[in-house]
């Protein structure tokens, strides 16, 4: 499986590109509106057939390409049916797989951040949206996020992977591009070391961080597949 | 070979953090001054040996952080001979070789950009810093810069390489992170798909470019390796 990773500089949005090298089957996951063309041209270029268009998670602070990909693709749009999607193909569930060529795609359900995380494992290498992300995790303070669901997901699901699976996050804002289970189970910030519940508790109550900017935009947006200009508030 | 890519958002730069999984002994390729923190902790968290500060040239739009890594690990410093770097450990010209446990650094001089960069070959990967960008190239027209050794480098030494050889790019302004040799043979802007050199510096010629912002900081404060706080025009 070949892996390519892509930047958004505005959300600081990372969109992977991985195809079969021997059929040209791919996937993409995690799209940017903005970012349709560069990606479509990327596609073209490498003489992909786009197959599928995977959201981690309903995301709040960018709108998905994945509609405008399908409607010039064909490929299917896979979130996970937690988000109650309209537009998508495909509502996902733990266990579901997904074929590119002979390889294949796992959904693990990782929620904590939404209530419809996805984590997609695929040839020793996770896409771990905004669950975990490199010695950090996705914040837990709205769409249905759950401090305990995050613990679960990260300690019970995503650290009981291989040490030497590789992190692709959804975003880093560090400069951080990839990392390890193994290392993340040793050195994340907010639950290596086999910190506690309650310390990990502790710490995403008080991130006090603030609203996402684009959330009341890209929430409906995304519902919408990215497929309206000009989404409102549903 | 394990190879990381970290990313400076100031300055769009991509710093490589490369390592022998065996000996643990590894090289950091053109480090940022601002973020020798990020870079010593991960460093460190990895358990590495840092044997080599490698850098592709004097860059014109960062400092590097050669020198404070040289005095935090005994990292030697590897700048190309043209450069004339006093502060440097090792002036490197083609054909040298460097050593990460088993794995063989290779130095290929590919100027044009300026008239030292070097790019880094390891097991399969260019670390091609500004010479050869994701479907385009670095720019020519300042120190020692040249259309037509930029041209050599690009069609006479880098698409010589094997067609699926990584390539990882010092900087990147559209949020492509790598390519290969095969790819930028074909859909590289500027040089690809056997673009004559006529056509070539035409391009370049017209890029009308502005004149980098740190340029009269970043040049000679990389001639003191990064060393000094307020470097001053030499």
């Amino acid at each position: 499986m070949k892996i390519r990773q892509l930047f958004d500089y505005d959300t600081w949005t990372y969109t992977y590109l991985l195809w079969d090298e021997t059929s040209k089957e791919a996937a993409i996951i995690d799209s940017v509106k903005e970012q349709v063309e560069r990606d479509m041209q990327h596609i073209k270029e490498l003489g992909l057939n786009l197959k599928y268009a995977l959201e981690t998670h309903i995301h709040a602070d960018h709108i998905t390409a994945a509609g405008p990909i399908r409607e010039r693709t064909g490929a299917k749009i896979v979130v996970h049916k937690n988000s109650e999607s309209q537009c998508a193909d495909i509502l996902a569930v733990e266990g579901d797989e997904f074929k590119l060529g002979e390889q294949t795609i796992k959904v693990l359900h990782t929620p904590g951040h939404t209530n419809n995380d996805i984590t997609y494992l695929i040839d020793g290498a996770a896409f771990t949206g905004d669950t975990l992300l490199v010695r950090d995790c996705g914040r837990t303070d709205f769409q249905l996020g759950s401090n305990e669901a995050m613990y679960h997901s990260l300690t019970e699901k995503l650290f009981k992977l291989a040490e030497d699976t590789m992190v692709f996050p959804a975003h880093d804002y560090k400069g951080f591009s990839q990392s390890t289970i193994g290392e993340e189970k040793q050195f994340n910030n907010r639950v290596g070391n086999a910190k506690s519940y309650q310390d990990f508790s502790t710490i995403m109550d008080n991130l006090n961080l603030p609203r996402p900017k684009r959330i009341d935009i890209a929430v409906p947006g995304n519902m919408q597949c990215g497929l309206k200009d000009n989404p409102t508030v549903q």
